[in-house]
């Protein structure tokens, strides 16, 4: 194991605790200014959705992204990172409820409406994307409003109709009518890449980078959405096919052909050595500091989980 | 009628056709900075859910709070009105869905879910909610950075675990336990109030009053919040009176208690002019200005639909 990647697997571990630290802090007991009261049981099933142990790959985006730039405080960045990963975990929560994918476990847990009840389980999701928000625009995150804006602005078109949810939308609908290549491209452009690529950018957000450097960040974080797709499909088609002995996965079932699956293994291999080149060359202008990041892109393209 | 209620009627009509307006442009197919496609079902879903003919008292409470005071252009009041509109309706589209309400009819349209299908009623909601806080941050609503972070963190907490989503949870469990007078009270402060408080609030926020101001104005909204449930709640009673020969109506029948059928009639038509009068003394310091919203006050105490 070369030392940037044990040292990548360091801060992917102590900015996930920092992270975790954060979100338990936030889903406590404790009622905040302009809270009437915080319900027992629909905070345990946030706490259920949120704390369940996940890798926090985006907050260690934003994290990572920021830490590009002189002048963040990590505590900031890490409050960012918290108010995104409510987002994805928000949209987990809703993507496993009966009416959607319909998902008894995650992470080998039961899922929030197998634990509670599915209204406990959309209350909590929905209560999740409100916090996300309140965290960005609270006192406790120090920004200024300006920065603020920016983030909220940012944030709310990465995962609106416009792109996490509107890629659920369509994903959903793949099931019916197969979508063409460029329909699938747009599609998961939207349910993966859109908070990946925010992830990226609100790094730059945060340290009030130049309009080059936020679109530098923007475009990195497009080609680790597009590598960790990729990686995604390739780990349903091979994983699969190693352990039930066919050449087609979950996706396949689902009547979701993937580009991986349309297009094969080697193409889905070139094509991730690719994409791990196109981040490195992005981020060649931030020369030493942006050995993380290059290490990052090379994680997510050869994930094995 | 007195000529003060004509013109809260017209105001009524032409702020909501304002709102309207605003919420129909927002609701475009155009796609907006920052956004990758809006799929045109899921876009559907959400008009479905927002256009429907509401009354929009809400955003009519933030444009006449913020008329209260000088400088404060009406399309921005407006456009802080349809984000808090949108909240209000994914808060409907949600609380309607089988694992919620269980309602095939709102305002005699089929409900989201009926006239699409859950995954794209849940969709909807969460879509409508993210777009709530897009509005607030958008460059075309024209407020200074800081009453932006201001309005989203008052926002994010109405609505929220600790205020609207917060009470629909408390409601549903109280269909199993039914709580006390002072459980029912914090249940109704949350799941209405918050959002009216909200509205009156941001008016005040809208305009950089001082804190005196706001917190009057915020008390107003709860003054009006109170009032609204107890109306609400007797319309429940007396309406199924008259309709369905009984006492007690859907709530009861849902095993939800409320405050007016506990205490009656008699006793609900007393507290709801002695809020009225509160709502009158609480405006006093803004004089002849607060014409319209005392008659508001009235009008959501005495209110038959």
């Amino acid at each position: 194991m070369s030392e940037r990647h044990q040292e990548f697997l360091s801060l992917l571990k102590s900015n996930g605790e920092a992270v975790e630290t954060v979100l338990a802090t936030l889903l406590s007991a404790d009622v905040q200014p302009g809270e009437i009261a915080r319900p027992a049981r629909l905070l345990a099933a946030m706490r259920h959705g949120v704390l369940n142990g996940g890798k926090r790959l985006r907050p260690f985006l934003v994290i990572e992204a920021a830490a590009l730039f002189d002048g963040v405080e990590r505590e900031t960045a890490v409050r960012i990172g918290a108010a995104l990963e409510c987002i994805h975990c928000y949209s987990l929560v809703h993507d496993d409820l009966p009416a959607m994918d319909d998902d008894d476990l995650r992470r080998g847990q039961p899922t929030v409406h197998i634990a509670f009840d599915e209204a406990a389980a959309i209350l909590a999701g929905d209560s999740l994307l409100t916090l996300a928000f309140d965290i960005v625009a609270s006192p406790e995150t120090r920004l200024p409003d300006a920065t603020k804006t920016a983030l909220v602005l940012a944030l709310s078109r990465a995962a609106g109709i416009g792109g996490m949810a509107g890629g659920q939308a369509l994903d959903l609908d793949a099931e019916k009518t197969a979508p063409d290549e460029a329909g699938i491209v747009t599609l998961q452009a939207m349910k993966t890449g859109a908070l990946l690529r925010f992830a990226c950018e609100a790094g730059a957000i945060i340290a009030d980078a130049s309009p080059a450097d936020r679109a530098t960040l923007r475009r990195y974080g497009e080609t680790v959405g597009l590598a960790f797709q990729i990686a995604d499909d390739l780990l349903d088609l091979t994983a699969d096919a190693a352990t039930l002995g066919k050449a087609t996965g979950k996706d396949a079932e689902r009547g979701k052909a993937t580009l991986v699956a349309r297009r094969g293994q080697a193409w889905a291999e070139d094509r991730l050595q690719a994409l791990v080149k196109e981040a490195e060359a992005l981020l060649a202008p931030f020369s030493h500091r942006a050995g993380i990041l290059v290490e990052t892109a090379h994680f997510i393209a050869n994930r094995r989980n």
